[in-house]
């Protein structure tokens, strides 16, 4: 597939300086770019790539653009309209509908004529496949499942019973939409099952990084919104809801029953413990544990920086003392303040 | 099914206030119960649904049956007593015995004749499928492994060749069980493995979340007690010790050797370092880091709480100066003490 | 398969204290070797061991040698030599070459004669599988992917199109390399995918743990030094590039286009945000975040060690004043300063 520069600019709101009938095939990075190829200035750092670079042409904005000297596309945004282009060059591979042999498909599901089901994929009982949805190889969709139209599992991907993904999305291998929440009651010294009745529900438009679980709600549902990007690995605990457009990067951890607001962005490795509401538009940094609601949109952390070791070794054993040195503190305070009082009189 | 509030009441020691010939049929939140279903109070917070819920039947503690007008089961454990009933209403899906076509099973595996073996599963060489065990869609049963009578594996899970799985365990997908260990000679600048040749042993009654991995011994065996609970992404590391009822959170990393005891509680994203021993009925928060044996009962914790990122930035500043601060206010301290030596002489 | 003890000493650079002619069938541990086994001294605060162990040779170093009465191989690194005669007495597991008659290879791979496809394996269009690579149980080898010689995909291991795996590497169960990168373009509220069209090229050697995710690179390549070792559950996220000989342990996170070094460390947990340079032989403890590029070798950390959770608590409340309490300290310094001076005039 090739798109000249001139077209690129026609769809995506931009100028072409330079050659306007360049025949554009590939999108590609500044070190990599090729004659066919165009790439984007990521990072105004990487300025001096733009005199060195292979590339056919290069999007950038405005300011930018004098310092290169061959075929350029002027945008507002670049990295948004990079990713347009690259969404052009490069769509999802095409598939041709229908089932692979070795797919187990129940009777009672109901898949579209324009879906695949590939390879030693399990359909269950009442699951339902909606148009041009691929399932990749492996995958197992649970009874009374259903996917959207136009979504996509790319392989090894597990819908639990009665969950739904919706039309649009991209889920990865490994995903598990739908076990059981981790619900507990005590029972002396033993714990008895709370069985997790409810389902997981996602959006449109929603992607899933490799090996990300969402369990499935104890009694009501565990709700992911439309536009939602959850990277590899995450958590989402029973009952979860988390707002439309909201991005998580991995190892994130959402306990039970917590809602996130729309738009929000939570940083790797961060914990939010169960039953908190964080509004929209809240920013939480990598590694921070949130345990308390958020009622004002912004900035949250409680993340510490490396240092070298010894270093920081001796910083965090005083850590450990900070309360009594606190009151080391307030006690010299008290005796400098007396002893002003009695120098005062 | 339904079932009588009256025979609820018989089989779970309540007392019925209201209806004894109601026929609930589903376990259900306050929020979304029908007349058919019964709930139960999670909260004393939400005291006030008492009043607006449509549930046929609430469970309730005594004290707390005076806020509702319709039927009420009154137990002394409501949570417990709702699990229990929840259990009953809803149990795990009935099937058939057998094992679908295209399930691969060696001809020297025992599979008993009560079990089900799923589509797409692989029952390698020696493994033994116990009575009534369930094995869902893709799992990988290895050469010699055993999975104990009435154990589910939901689909999707591996258990590594001669690892066992004991009776009455829930695996969710995604679950490996004995990966090998990581155990690495040094070998100048290269890692010389050291071969995995332990196994993994689960208990009764064990639940493992989905995608949670654990690994093989090196040379002996890594030991999950009975009535341990594992929700998802858990990692254990090879010859770690569980003890009995212990429940851990997801993303709980545990090191190799380690120990710990009988009924502890383990917060999400918590790690605990290898070779320590952890005695019974520690409960560690989520997010703390455990480096050092703990020999008593109680709680630990290093945890730290988000907050603005703007007020946590200049707090983390500092407590990276907190060994010199903390030098600081001890040579104020001795000019103190000797400037009132001086004017006490 | 017995080996004798004068062959080991022989092939390992050892001597022999005892019975040279003593066959030695299996590699374990002190605790539970028998008169056939071969066991080691992994601390020296086993030693007492060394009189009741059951082993019928252990491998020690010349010091220790003294401790026990019977047959001993002396070693200069008896964790290394251990390591070695384990991988020669414990092989993994012959196979026969071949393909499952329930594999699904596209007539457009390319499967060498010596390798094994197991049951319900996926190898998709222009794969290539090569000399006694083995390729377990329901794993899917992507369009144009490669497994290079003698590599073990163990199962349930996904290989995304067009990456390549070197030779003589170990992937273990629910590992998938090639997920899409975590990259969006923010437009508007929502967020546009870019195609993530790099790959993921592992070296030789390489070890990969259960569950553990690669992504593949935005536009060059995400790329896996050879020897490296990586543990459960580690996410590493595109274009990320780690150096020879590294070792990971489990649910460390590395963001995109972060540089490691080669020899590096990183303990468990740990975090290391995107855009970085590690350089080599940095050793990382477990649970830090690292923030900043790292210029120069050696130990960095922030982890925080947990304590008794109330002690714990009144630390962790005097660090969200820090900042004020620093202030604080200054203002008395200040004062003393000013006191002094009065005083010395």
């Amino acid at each position: 597939m090739a798109v000249t520069l001139a077209e690129l600019a026609r769809r995506f709101q931009g100028r072409v300086r330079g050659n306007p009938d360049l025949a554009i095939k590939r999108a590609a990075s500044l070190d990599s770019a090729g004659p066919d190829d165009i790439a984007y200035l990521s990072d105004r750092k990487f300025l001096a790539k733009l005199a060195s670079t292979a590339a056919g042409a290069v999007i950038l904005a405005e300011p930018d653009a004098a310092h290169r000297a061959g075929s350029v596309l002027i945008v507002e945004n670049p990295h948004l309209c990079f990713a347009r282009v690259a969404q052009l060059l490069h769509p999802a591979p095409a598939f041709r509908p229908g089932a692979h042999a070795s797919a187990v498909i129940s009777p009672s599901a109901r898949v579209a004529a324009s879906a695949w089901v590939g390879p030693h994929v399990v359909v269950e009982d009442g699951a339902e496949i909606k148009d041009d949805a691929y399932i990749g190889p492996g995958c197992l969709v649970g009874a009374r499942a259903a996917v959207g139209a136009r979504s996509r599992l790319v392989g090894h991907v597990v819908i639990g019973d009665r969950c739904s993904v919706g039309e649009d999305c991209l889920l990865h291998p490994g995903v598990v939409i739908g076990s059981d929440g981790f619900g507990f009651a005590k029972d002396g010294e033993q714990w008895q099952k709370v069985p997790q009745l409810g389902h997981v529900i996602l959006g449109h438009g929603v992607e899933v990084g490799a090996n990300t679980t969402i369990d499935r709600g104890a009694l009501d549902d565990t709700l992911i919104g439309s536009g939602v990007k959850l990277d590899n690995q995450i958590q989402i605990a029973h009952n979860v809801h988390i707002g439309d457009n909201t991005a998580i990067a991995a190892f994130v951890g959402i306990a039970g029953s917590t809602r996130i607001g729309k738009r929000c962005t939570i940083g790797g490795q961060a914990g939010i413990t169960g039953h908190l509401e964080i509004v929209d538009d809240v920013h939480i940094t990598a590694g921070s544990l949130v345990t308390t609601s958020i009622r004002q949109a912004g900035a949250y952390s409680s993340s510490l920086k490396a240092e070298p070791a010894e270093k920081w070794r001796r910083n965090a054993a005083r850590l450990h003392h900070l309360d009594e040195m606190s009151q080391r503190l307030k006690v010299l305070e008290e005796k400098w303040q007396q002893h002003s009082e009695e120098h005062d009189n």
